[in-house]
C-alpha cells in the first residue's frame, strides 16, 4: 500500500508504460480496434509457436485431450461480444492506493471473441463424478510476492459449464494478437479480466476448490489479514466519451457554446444495463440519458448512451452513473478496499466552454 | 518542469494510461505487432471516414491536388521498414523532469509502412520556385499551452524530397489502425516521432520557414528562454529484451544459472548501427555483441544484437550501448535538456540469478 498521499512510484510508472487503457474517445467504436483495447499483462507476453502449441485437458476426466490449434479451429465455433474490464480499474483514485498497475478509469474494451465453447471441450473429455473446479493455466510465467508461477485461475464446474464461456482463437474476426493470448485464451463473459486467462495451455478438472495465488490476490479486503470476498463479475459502470477537444497536458476538455450530443458506454457483468444518468454539475443534479440497444444476444457487451447538452460559456464537471437489471447502481463514491479493486466511482470530466 | 524529486503528477499518469510503450519482450518480433508499437497521441485519436477523407496538396504549387484514398492507393507504392521512437523517450528519468508523457525507455516500435513517396505527390502538384518548407497538417485538434491547433509539422524542401519519405496508408500490410493515422500519415525514416504526422489532411508548400507551435515545442533547450536546437533525427540507442522472467511489481528479472542468449535491438536515425556493447556489471566493463543484418534496403529499421551470458547466482545490472556509422555513440548518461528529449542514457536492467 502507498502511504496516504504518497506519490506514484517508479514501479507503478513502469507498469503504466507497459500496460495501457482504452483512449476514451475510442468508445466511439462498438468493437474496440486492435491496439486500443485495454491490456494488463502480469508477466511477459509469451512468444508462442502456433504449430507447436497444444491445449491439454486433463485431471478428473475420462479422456484426457491434447488439442492442436487446427483441431480447435475445426470444432463448432461460437462468437461472443464481450466488454472486458480490469478488476483494478479505478485503483489509482482509491485513497490510500494499492501499489500495482495505476489505472484511472480506462481499463476497458469490447471485442467479438470467436472460439469453441468450453463446455464442448469438457463434454469431449468427459468430466468425472466429484469434479469441483476447472483450473486454467496460461503460458505466462513470473514471480509475484515471492511466488513463482504460471498464471492460473479456476471456475467452479457450474460457471465453467455456461454456454457462453469460450476458448477463443479470434478477436474481431482475426487471429488473436500476441498480447491478447495468441493462440488461444479463455473468455468468461461478465467477469473481470483476471478470469480471462490468456495463452491458455492447460485445463484441469479437480476434486477440490482451487487455492492458487491469483485467487488470494483478487479479493475484496479491508485488511491484509481478512479472508475477504472473491472478485467475480463486473460492477456497473458508465463512462463518457469526453466531449470537445483536449488540452494536451491536463486533458481538460474544451468546446464552444451550442448543442452537443454527449455520449458514452455503460456495462455491467451482473445484468443488462437499464439506465445511465448524467450530471453536468459535478454530481449535484442528474438526468436520465437515452440508451441504445446492445448487440443482439450479447448481454455482456457495453451499450451506448446519449444525451443532448447545450452549454453556455463556463466550467463544468460531467459525471455519469449506470444501473442494471439486477438492481445494482453505480455509486458516486465507491467503498474502499485494500487492493483498489472494483472501484466504480463515477468518472469526473472537466469541461471548459469558451465564449462563442 | 517538476521540482527536483517531485512525484509523478495526476496529469502525467493520465497520459501514461492513454499512451503506451512497447513491452520490451516484443522486441522479439522484427515487425512490432499491431497494438504493441509505442503510441503517443497529442490530442484525441480522430474517427475519420475513409470515403469522405481527402488529402489536399496546395500552397506554392502549379496544380493543387485533392486526392481520395482510392486515388492514393492507385499511385505507385513503396514500402519502408522503419523504427520510430518518441523524442520524449527517456523523459521520466531525466532529473529534473519535464512534466509531459513520462516515458522510461519503451517509446519505440518498428513497422513496414506502405504508401506513396511524398516526392511523387509533390512532382504531380508541381512545386514552384521559391519553395522553402512543406507543411503537414493532421486532423488531430487540441490545445497546448493555450494554443488551439491542428497538429502541424514541416520539413524543408530538401528533406521532403528524400525518396524514402512516404504518405503511408498501410502498416505491416494492413490498413492503418485508427491510432496510427488512418487513413493516411506521413513517414519520415530516421526522424523522431513528432515528424511522423498522423491523420494527414493537408500538405502545403510555403515560401518561408514554418514557425508552428510544434517546431517551438520540440527543441533541445537548457533554459526556457533559449532558441534551442530543433530535434530531427533519432540518436542511437540499444535496448535489451529483459532476460528470464519478471517479478510482477518491480519488473526485476529472474533466471537460473546456465548459459543464456541475451539479445535486443539497436537503431539510430543518423546512420546504420555498427555495434552494440553489453555490460553485465552496471557499466563497469563492456563487451561487443554480435549484430544481425537489418532488413535489406532499410537503414532505418532496428538491428538485432546477441551475446552469450553464463551467469552464476547473484545480482546483476545489464546495460547496452549502441554506436553508429556516423560516429555517434550512445552515452551511459545523456546530457540534460529542459524538455527531456532524446534522453538515450543506457537502459539498466536488474537481474537476479537464483541458485540452480
Amino acid at each position: 500500500m502507498a502511504e496516504p498521499g504518497e506519490a506514484v512510484s517508479y514501479e507503478e510508472l513502469q507498469l503504466a508504460a507497459r500496460n495501457h487503457g482504452l483512449p476514451l474517445e475510442a468508445m466511439a467504436y462498438d468493437l474496440t480496434p486492435t491496439g486500443l483495447h485495454y491490456l494488463l499483462t502480469h508477466y511477459d507476453i509469451p512468444v508462442l509457436d502456433a504449430a507447436a502449441w497444444r491445449l491439454r485437458v486433463g485431471g478428473l476426466v475420462e479422456h484426457p485431450l491434447e488439442i492442436s490449434l487446427d483441431e480447435l479451429r475445426s470444432m463448432p465455433r461460437r462468437t461472443v461480444t464481450v466488454t472486458f474490464e480490469c478488476a483494478g480499474n479505478g485503483r489509482a483514485s482509491s485513497e490510500p492506493r494499492a501499489q500495482s498497475q495505476p489505472w484511472l478509469v480506462e481499463a476497458v474494451g469490447t471485442a467479438a471473441w470467436t472460439g469453441v465453447p468450453l463446455t464442448r471441450l469438457l463434454e469431449r473429455a468427459g468430466v468425472q463424478q466429484g469434479a469441483v473446479d476447472v483450473v486454467f493455466t496460461g503460458a505466462d510465467h513470473g514471480v509475484e510476492r515471492g511466488v513463482e508461477q504460471d498464471y492460473q485461475r479456476a471456475l467452479d464446474v457450474g460457471a465453467a459449464s455456461a454456454e457462453d464461456v469460450v476458448v477463443a482463437y479470434e478477436m474481431n474476426g482475426a487471429a488473436l494478437p500476441p498480447q491478447h493470448g495468441f493462440p488461444a485464451r479463455l473468455v468468461v463473459p461478465g467477469w473481470y479480466g483476471m478470469a480471462q486467462v490468456k495463452w491458455l495451455t492447460g485445463i484441469a478438472v479437480i476434486a477440490e476448490r482451487f487455492d492458487g495465488f491469483q485467487h488470494h490476490a483478487y479479493r475484496l479486503r479491508g485488511d491484509a489479514d481478512e479472508a475477504g470476498e472473491a472478485l467475480t463479475r463486473i460492477e456497473p459502470r458508465a463512462l463518457l466519451v469526453p466531449p470537445g477537444f483536449p488540452d494536451f497536458y491536463s486533458r481538460t476538455r474544451v468546446l464552444r457554446p451550442g448543442p452537443v450530443e454527449v455520449q458514452g458506454r455503460a456495462w455491467s457483468g451482473w445484468a443488462p444495463v437499464t439506465g445511465v444518468a448524467l450530471s453536468v454539475d459535478g454530481g449535484t443534479t442528474w438526468a436520465e440519458t437515452s440508451l441504445d440497444e446492445g448487440p443482439a444476444d450479447s448481454p455482456h457487451a457495453w451499450r451506448r448512451w446519449r444525451a443532448r447538452w447545450d452549454p453556455s460559456p463556463g466550467e463544468y464537471v460531467l459525471c455519469a452513473r449506470a444501473h442494471d437489471a439486477s438492481g445494482r447502481s453505480q455509486p458516486v463514491e465507491a467503498s474502499w478496499n485494500r487492493g483498489g479493486f472494483a472501484n466504480n466511482s463515477s468518472q469526473r470530466v472537466r469541461v471548459v466552454c469558451l465564449p462563442g
